[in-house]
């Protein structure tokens, strides 16, 4: 199985993270669009129109699957990329949604969804969790929380701030979905700021629960072959997967 | 006198402002390449390309003086901007850097640069200041700043924990360009931080004294006419231009 991985820049390799845990993969494709990233800001119709390059882009390679792992474009723009694509496209929202509902099954649960301006306008994680029956939904934009991960920085007194910021008139939620592929880099941070756990929803995680229970993907490849393409500096992107993905 | 404004994003705004009230010109075109903002970590080729690519955008239109507003186009792309356009085109670190000169006239004293990672990298206000005999300049990339801006935080809590993150092991300087259209936003945050306030240099009344001076603009206009342009989310600028512009 050869799959294909888009995210809008850096991110999506916290999703590649999961994949190669898991051993999904005999050759993943990974492609980020740096030149124009980030996409969270960014207008909708802009968004699916990057989303049916990205297709256009993978026409290159053979792959079996493409797997979005951008939720701004999975928000937006998923439809649009599965009709020009003749091969499945899944994205991390839905995964995310399925990864929620199979974890907290009481209805009435408070979910905190957190992600780019982008990604809480499209509502799509709301419209999926309602369609599932939950009613007590809260949507936040967390736009700062990109560079500073991009920063690297995962921990200590700016993040704190910004958490503060962001967080400061919220309860401790049952669930917090991470819906952006920058977060689980500040998992932990952000865990560590709700009193009580709440359960963390991580899109690399939801996707290969949905790959391994929807797709029935069950084999597994003992190596990933890897390559990575960016639209600008693809030597950052290496750089930072190099660095990423080592750490298990 | 018609001019363009090239911008990445939205922060050449700053510089409108400033052009604005000097009443410098009679008509001004803003170009924001908001599909692809920020170019601040991006790579030199790429950003020479977009300037190019800024150059082919205002053929539309008869301008006769192209400013860009934005330091890593100006730091890197200025020069093959220059060649493909057939009218002036200045850049705000030359300007930055005359403005220095202008008011700093110890050649021993000390200069801090900040701005986004391209601009800092590509050394262009080090090497600007240098040439003219200065000895003393720190060049920082402080990149958070610039989400910052555009998420409205201009002072409070986050700003502070972040000019800490950045300026906890400097020393206060004699002067601080603030080498990226975003800071003069906060460009009192940063004042107040430093104790013995140093001189800011602002983007915007750098470009003024360089066309007053240099380029012999003095001519005055009571009226303005705006144009903007985005690559993506038109309406998105013209909000921001509103509020930006409209606080004298």
């Amino acid at each position: 199985m050869r799959a294909g991985v888009f995210d809008s820049g850096i991110g999506g390799l916290t999703v590649v993270k999961s994949l190669l845990e898991h051993k999904l993969f005999e050759e993943i494709i990974y492609y980020g669009d740096t030149a124009r990233v980030p996409y969270g800001g960014k207008d909708k119709n802009t968004i699916i129109r990057y989303g049916i390059e990205a297709v256009e882009f993978f026409k290159n390679f053979e792959i079996d699957l493409l797997i979005v792992a951008c939720n701004s474009v999975s928000a937006f723009a998923l439809e649009e990329m599965q009709e020009v694509a003749d091969y499945p496209v899944v994205g991390v929202v839905e995964a995310g949604v399925l990864a929620t509902a199979n974890k907290i099954k009481n209805k009435d649960s408070s979910i905190l969804v957190i992600g780019t301006k982008a990604t809480v306008a499209s509502n799509a994680y709301d419209t999926g969790l309602k369609k599932r029956g939950y009613k007590n939904i809260l949507s936040l934009p967390t736009p700062l929380f990109v560079p500073l991960v991009e920063e690297d920085i995962f921990e200590g007194e700016v993040l704190e701030s910004v958490m503060r910021h962001y967080f400061k008139d919220i309860s401790t939620p049952d669930a917090v979905i991470l819906g952006c592929t920058h977060f689980p880099l500040i998992a932990s941070s952000i865990g560590g700021y709700f009193e009580n756990s709440p359960l963390l929803v991580h899109s690399g995680e939801a996707i290969v629960a949905q790959l391994e229970s929807h797709l029935e993907l069950s084999k597994r490849f003992e190596t990933t072959k890897m390559h990575f393409f960016a639209s600008d500096n693809p030597a950052f992107l290496k750089r930072v997967a190099q660095r990423w993905l080592s750490e298990q």
